[in-house]
């Protein structure tokens, strides 16, 4: 088989707004999003991915704020009016190191945001009144549970939430119903960061990842030691995004289950600013050598304001555009890319075999991450020619998936030579 | 003297929204600011104390939210129509046993509070900013740093910001300069609750209470183990305001500080609902039977919508109306004291003597609190109608300051007899 999608890959971007960043929901300005809109339509975008900021949409755990949705539905529209379709993520939650926890989930009120009944229930409420608010909107795409909200269930996090593999599943399932309540049929997902496919620590699983929601979401961000320890422009970075998308690939139970780059970008200082502009073309061509991609969507729209304070360095300038909607270099090699949309890519038919045990928790997983002995095994295939795939060991032998993935060889790490079959 | 006041003792409410409660700067609703004004106004009401929520009014360390500042000067002008003067409290920070703190200051962000350079300055932006926006309103009489934001130095608070004596003295002058610079002249002041005057760990001293800022404040709880301890209704509940009124006047260097009664309530079950009227009626009286005070500010105008979720139980009925603006028992109450204004009622001849050890650090202060020798002390001299003082053990030979003060007689605690001077 050729190609399995249905569709040309889509091309979007994470909506950062020019203008108080996503602190303009305490202060909306429908004509500076139109502004915005006008400049990401200019690149050929057909998407927006954009961030309600949770303490603002739901500051009692039974008020949803009212004039906050009424001024996502003007964003929503102002979107359509610039033939952008639209995905909202929900529980923000985590924006760019802020985090955004409502008062009635901090200090006094802590309560863990996975396990906690009333907790859940205050999230289920909020996630299903959004959902229903956007559900008869022509392009809205659908939601995501939050933007890398399984960042609390970090050991990393300063108030980490301990949750097992069991309850970050059984929320990950009560979460996505509820967003399926509220906006039947949507295009629903939920949005991970690579410590589910590189942190045997870390409660949220690959297989979690890769089985809840319509699609399988990869954030490749490069500042995950790959650019730190092998350069921002080696063929390592420049194939994380390949990689991870193939990883997400090898995870899911259903071959052609859809993915989604839902975050990619060229962070400085790891990709040096002049080479910014190649970055992005040649991260995208590679990651769109991927089959089953359902689109990418490029982080970020506009850069940080230098007049906000405290963020980390690198998240200021991953903007397309600057604040004066002027488009930087990676902006002319994301409009480059999205308008010269290609075939899809052939299946891959060769694959490295992934084994980390017990395949619901993952205990080895870390050989997945830079540095790891998965990782520069697949890499090294990749920089060969070989187009690798990536296969479970509990799949090895499973003649029809593995038909269904157009595989032909499986390659064992360590092994030296490629093993046919 | 009979009376050091110039000017009838003030009357005023905390204003909590009866739509929303203080999430309303999230969706403002000016009409409905009015609706609760008129009510206020109808008590014989000549003052509203006002909280902007710090999380909404400075959302990262640079950005000042101007129509959060554009709301808060219409509430202004609101309440000049409808006869009231207005105090602003600025870092909230801390309302209801819920916490506001900016995104810029927690979790990734996490920085203390009252020592990090950084975090001080851009508390100092913010009051001197948000000061400014009010300096020209002929009704606004000054701000308060934040409401209660001392306990977020307490070691019961689950992010306790370690601080020392020194620190939090040093935080609170820099604090009011910002305020004193924004507004020059403003009645500015800071608002501590009673841990400052009881605890011995705290680092927020009663010294520093009743000397930083224009007045001294007092917040009067009977949950502070008063009414559990002595019954919501005993003496000891009725005059715990008098009783702090007379410690804030004892800790200050000047005889003549002004004391502002900032916060009292009647909490339920603490203050059985069908007493609230009576409490409110004897509570207030025997405030008032203390020379110097500057005004009372009754918690709080409006009940919260038991639609809001997880406040504390008490919290939700304390208002003087209900969130249909009718009137309940000790809102009747309030209004009845409120518009009989008596004489400023005569020093006090007879003071009890507080020793605590050193009075910058006051590591005694216990025996203040309620169930302390001290407090129970004070109150049988009250309950046997000798309207005690309170003079610190330093102050015992200073002729000048008793004289000033109109003491005639000092007790030792312990004493049995009174000690003629």
């Amino acid at each position: 088989m050729a190609n399995q999608g249905d569709g040309a890959v889509r091309f979007g971007v994470n909506y950062t707004p020019s203008a108080d960043w996503f602190h303009h929901w305490l202060d909306f300005d429908l004509e500076a999003v139109h502004r915005d809109f006008a400049s990401i339509s200019s690149l050929g975008a057909d998407h927006v991915r954009v961030f309600p900021v949770w303490s603002i949409f739901q500051p009692n755990r039974t008020l949803i704020n009212s004039r906050a949705l009424q001024d996502l539905s003007a964003m929503v529209d102002a979107a359509a009016e610039h033939g952008l379709d639209v995905s909202v993520d929900a529980l923000q939650g985590h924006l760019s190191s802020f985090d955004f926890l409502p008062s009635w989930l901090t200090s006094w009120h802590r309560a863990n945001l996975f396990t906690d009944p009333i907790v859940r229930s205050g999230q289920v409420s909020y996630l299903r009144e959004l959902a229903a608010s956007l559900a008869e909107k022509k392009n809205v795409l659908g939601l995501s549970l939050g933007n890398e909200f399984s960042q609390f269930a970090s050991v990393e996090h300063p108030d980490v939430q301990p949750v097992s593999v069991q309850q970050a599943e059984c929320w990950l399932g009560e979460m996505l119903a509820a967003l399926e309540a509220g906006f039947p049929g949507g295009q629903h997902c939920h949005a991970e960061y690579d410590s589910a496919f590189f942190d045997p620590q870390h409660p949220f699983t690959p297989a979690g990842t890769a089985r809840g929601g319509s699609m399988s979401t990869v954030h490749s961000w490069v500042f995950n030691q790959t650019a730190q320890r092998y350069g921002g422009m080696s063929e390592e970075s420049l194939r994380l995004a390949e990689y991870l998308t193939e990883l997400a690939r090898a995870w899911a139970t259903d071959p052609a289950r859809p993915i989604w780059l839902q975050e990619i970008g060229a962070p400085a200082p790891h990709v040096a600013p002049e080479d910014a502009g190649e970055f992005t073309r040649k991260a995208l061509r590679n990651a769109l050598d991927c089959e089953g991609l359902w689109g990418v969507t490029w982080w970020c729209s506009h850069d940080v304001d230098r007049a906000l304070a405290d963020f980390p360095e690198l998240e200021y300038d991953l903007g397309l555009f600057r604040t004066d909607q002027t488009l930087k270099a990676q902006g002319e090699a994301f409009q480059e890319i999205a308008g010269s949309r290609q075939d899809r890519p052939e299946q891959r038919s060769t694959s490295l075999v992934l084994d980390v045990g017990d395949e619901t928790s993952a205990p080895g997983r870390a050989q997945c991450a830079p540095g790891g002995a998965f990782f520069e095994s697949w890499m090294t295939l990749a920089k060969a020619g070989a187009r690798p795939g990536i296969v479970l060991a509990s799949q090895r032998e499973a003649s029809g998936y593995l038909q269904a993935r157009g595989i032909e060889q499986l390659v064992e790490l360590g092994e030296t030579q490629a093993l046919s079959r």
